[in-house]
């Protein structure tokens, strides 16, 4: 088993990259290749007893994070993302791991890797963590405008990445929309409710935005314009959380004390919050295994989507998934 | 000035409502109407000295939070929520403010009130407690599926309602998007950024989904599916981080301590967060003042609401709306 790592992408790249590779190496029986800027990886592997099973792949540029992705990928053929894309077009026991530019690892992927038999469209599915463990949700950005097809299958996948990855069983579906009742909804959502409800799949209907978070579904379906939006403002809405309570402790020093007594439940907290401790999110449906880490990904990041690659070799995600879109077509 | 209040729509109707509404009375110049059920409302209001600005409306029916809307006014005509709507209906000086069922009081006042001249469809349009004070965000949840001119023309009431209301100078409008660009965004963004581009507003672009409570725009804009969701997401979210941090206070009793010391700050937070501070979501568009309320209204919600409701015919809103419309036109 290989796994390529994009060593160039992320805000906080080469360094966590590289040390996330070295943390990664010792929990894995596969082999790392960190592509990227060969002086610039070495210099940060000497940081460490260099293990057995890293090694390096030259890639010249650099996609940086708000260039255009298709522009980008046609113009920077010798980029690190590309680069690790294309390494992993080698066969089945390869992966990719990047934390670069989303839209280009989606558009390098589809271009360089094709997608699966019988799959429209890819989706990058990301794990979230709920009042009850984790769920899933997709698309969070692969595709802006879906037809109903498109969400239905994306509820195919999303179900093998519940099952094999989360270990749930039967996994509970639901399309995120307005309303409970199937006349709720978009005319998009609408459709595609009638082609999850006659499927065999376990579709549980709709949710609204309160149970996103709720745990009530294990698969939460919908296009990759609303879950962009959906994850950002989620994402930001913690922050801004914490950001309102910093301030409000600073005000007093009886809150600042109390703060201080605190600190073991905020530490829980993060843990439970921090998108770092559920790895990347996988973009599914395409002829590969493609793990779209976190633009701020720490070093911890960086291992966690290294083992989150691994698995989906281990459980053959792509042969489910491919199995499952051919009995539900 | 005359106030229509559904006293029988919401949670904790009609006790909130009727306390609420006693709060309001205090501070305003005008007339409150609770309509519902007589003997209900009277019991309520023995609990106070009775203002002499507050009288009652009788209705015999109430609309159930989850009655589906158009089913529900139709066969309810005699219900508190079509009746203060209709109430509402005789001249510019009435307002009506319901914390019921959002869908029949959007159904009801489009039926009963009509549209402004030149408005396609209405908005609800809510505020949002940002890091920069308060902005507005619309639709969340009067139209599901939008055309562009309609996401244009909730831009053009959003600045009447942030330059009346919030008191902004020149309030900046974005479209709520997946990327700064132009060339970002599903069809229907890409169509309406096109023609706020070409009008004399301050349109701002895009904003991704981590600047909703940023404070950066002053109004954001997007269709009622994505807005509802939003709005719903967020709400869940600040409610599940809540629970998650009680989960670890729990666990020590340190923890617990510095909870207890934290509490100034906690009050705090729930101030600045709370919604209940916001008053309503006004109804905009339609040819009379439609104020909505969440439906778990605290009697201090419905106190703010009412004073909205004040200030929209006090400001007269609905002429400026009417004017810019036709100038945009």
């Amino acid at each position: 088993m290989k796994i390529a790592i994009d060593a160039m992408g992320g805000e906080y790249a080469p360094r966590a990259i590289v040390e996330g590779a070295v943390q990664a190496s010792e929990n894995i029986d596969a082999e790392l290749i960190l592509v990227g800027d060969e002086s610039a990886i070495k210099k940060e592997l000497g940081r460490y007893k260099k293990p057995s099973n890293i090694s390096i792949y030259p890639a010249s540029q650099v996609v940086q994070m708000h260039e255009a992705p298709t522009v980008a990928i046609r113009k920077k053929k010798d980029s690190s993302i590309v680069k690790a894309i294309k390494f992993a077009k080698g066969g089945e026991m390869i992966a990719v791991v990047t934390a670069g530019n989303t839209g280009a690892a989606v558009a390098a992927s589809i271009l360089n890797l094709r997608t699966l038999k019988g799959v429209a469209r890819p989706a990058i599915a990301i794990p979230l963590p709920t009042m009850q463990g984790t769920s899933v949700l997709l698309d969070v950005g692969a595709n802006v405008d879906c037809r109903p097809k498109h969400l239905f299958q994306f509820g195919v996948m999303g179900e093998i990445y519940a099952g094999y990855i989360l270990k749930k069983r039967k996994p509970r579906i639901a399309l995120l929309s307005i309303g409970e009742e199937e006349s709720k909804g978009n005319e998009l959502t609408k459709a595609a409710y009638k082609l999850f409800k006659s499927s065999p799949l376990n579709f549980i209907g709709n949710i609204e935005g309160t149970e996103v978070f709720s745990g009530k579904a294990d698969v939460i379906v919908c296009d990759g314009f609303l879950g962009n939006i959906v994850l950002k403002v989620s994402e930001s809405l913690g922050q801004t959380f914490k950001e309102l309570l910093r301030e409000e402790i600073s005000k007093e020093i009886v809150a600042k004390i109390g703060a201080y007594f605190m600190g073991s439940a905020f530490k829980g907290l993060k843990k439970k919050t921090d998108y770092s401790e559920y790895g990347g999110a996988p973009l599914l449906g395409i002829n590969g295994v493609c793990i779209i880490a976190h633009g701020a990904s720490s070093a911890k990041a960086i291992k966690n989507a290294i083992l989150v690659a691994e698995k989906f070799i281990d459980f053959e995600i792509n042969k489910h998934i491919t199995e499952s879109i051919s009995k539900y077509a």
